[in-house]
């Protein structure tokens, strides 16, 4: 099969006792229009999604992200998915796609046509990029303000901050605002001065000896690949940390990165403008440690 | 033609002399699945739509809808649309629907396939809900924080406030909280109390005689009938004023509407589960005026 590989899926109860879901699942050529126009997810931005990495035939964080998933079904009202049915639809992408390199394997579930009956789903894989140069050379960072007061997600749970909805469009707003401004990333604040997260990527920094990555309250999605590289410095014997991170101590970090599931741990090697310590050794075994998991 | 009626439209950039566009428009099945996965529109909520009203054979207000097209996409940074194109695409959509009652006529400017070379855009016709039992009766309002302090979206354009985006999803969160509330509709206020607009509506108020709706700054939209029906309004020799509202003053209001393109003015009945003064008869003059427009 060659990339990219699209699956529909008709999406199953989460309290189905099925433990069979290949009649669920129909291949397509993913030049192939696919949704109609009244999709939910394209008129109203209405639907979640899940990205994860396959890395030489093997997909990573599968439990993490089949759980965050399902957590934004519950936060968005949408039918909670099946999880042995995303699963299986993992696996029979993966048992088809090469079992070379590095693939992105997206899965969406959408609300659905306007007045249909049932949600939409499917899993795209496209071949990676190539973030080798990335990985070793880290990015440039510009902060911007998210906009929310800290604690805004608690008391206003429709903001739907946690979910990982397909409304992102201010998520690639803010990363063509930081090109504008000559960087290649960013990290939102909110407007009194706290650390959230990147349109696409969670921040870790070291402070103190400490690798420290703001609480995943409800406003900020839980990283699937920040929790895999804390266990990985875990396992090294460092200390981890989740709790509030101001921009003062971002700045004054012994070193930062911004981590996500395809791209993994890269360095922020300038915060707005100057530049702060980087770890390439420290980040180059995260990545290697990453890459070649098998599970 | 019957509807729902689809037509897939080949986005000419602003600056094209043509005067035909017939070629650029493609008519579809509306069950016919349309739209690639890898669209922007439904993996990131990534274009901007409008929502006109058909009434009896007339497109509503086509002039400000368009502009404000063009307007989102600047904020957007989309290619700009071609307005004697979007002009010619509602006239032909306009030319083959039922010339009776009313519809909803939809149209999307998407970023298109995600590294694909062009915008993708659509117009989406149906036929409107019956709206006369909420027009006459009207609907209980809550209000709720939309987590963004007044005068954010001059401080950060990438939150593409004063933009009409895909990404609708906290749109659609707020509605299902009202109703979850008893509630039909909600009203977004700023975190520091001031009146903003609904997640598909605008707010007018009357206070101390005169018609008041806040101030189409970044924050929100200029509405397209709030515009429509301050015109009315002033031709009846009533004062009109655009500026800040605060919740004490809706609360305080003589009268309050929601007012948008397709449901037209409602009134607010009650809000936050207290009742308000309704005016009956302007609301429905005000609908009358609306639905009389042939141009």
């Amino acid at each position: 099969m060659t990339l990219p590989f699209t699956l529909l899926i008709d999406p199953v109860p989460a309290d189905s006792t099925r433990t069979n879901f290949d009649d669920t699942f129909h291949a397509i050529d993913s030049n192939a229009p696919a949704l109609r126009v009244a999709e939910l997810s394209t008129q109203r931005g209405d639907g979640i999604f899940e990205t994860l990495s396959v890395v030489n035939g093997h997909p990573q964080e599968v439990e993490p992200h089949i759980s965050r998933l399902i957590n934004s079904a519950r936060i968005c009202d949408l039918p909670v998915p099946h999880p042995g049915q995303w699963r299986a639809a993992i696996a029979l992408a993966v048992s088809q796609l090469p079992a070379d390199g590095e693939l992105a394997l997206k899965f969406v579930l959408s609300r659905g046509v306007e007045a249909g009956p049932a949600p939409t789903a499917w899993l795209h894989a496209t071949r990676a990029s190539n973030f080798e140069a990335v990985r070793e050379h880290g990015v440039k960072v510009v902060t911007l303000d998210r906009g929310y007061p800290r604690g805004v997600a608690e008391r206003a749970p429709w903001l739907l901050m946690g979910a990982k909805t397909l409304s992102y469009a201010i998520n690639m707003a803010a990363l063509r605002e930081a090109k504008r401004r000559g960087a290649d990333d960013t990290i939102f604040l909110t407007t009194d001065g706290y650390v959230m997260e990147g349109p696409t990527s969670s921040v870790i920094i070291r402070s103190g000896g400490v690798y420290v990555t703001p609480a995943p309250s409800g406003a900020i999605l839980h990283g699937t690949t920040q929790q895999s590289v804390f266990e990985y410095l875990e396992a090294q014997g460092e200390r981890t940390e989740y709790r509030d991170v101001t921009l003062a101590e971002l700045r004054e970090a012994d070193a930062a990165w911004l981590v996500s599931s395809v791209r993994l741990a890269v360095s922020v090697t300038e915060l707005d403008g100057t530049p702060i310590p980087v770890d390439a050794e420290l980040t180059r075994a995260i990545n290697a440690a990453l890459l070649a998991r098998t599970a």
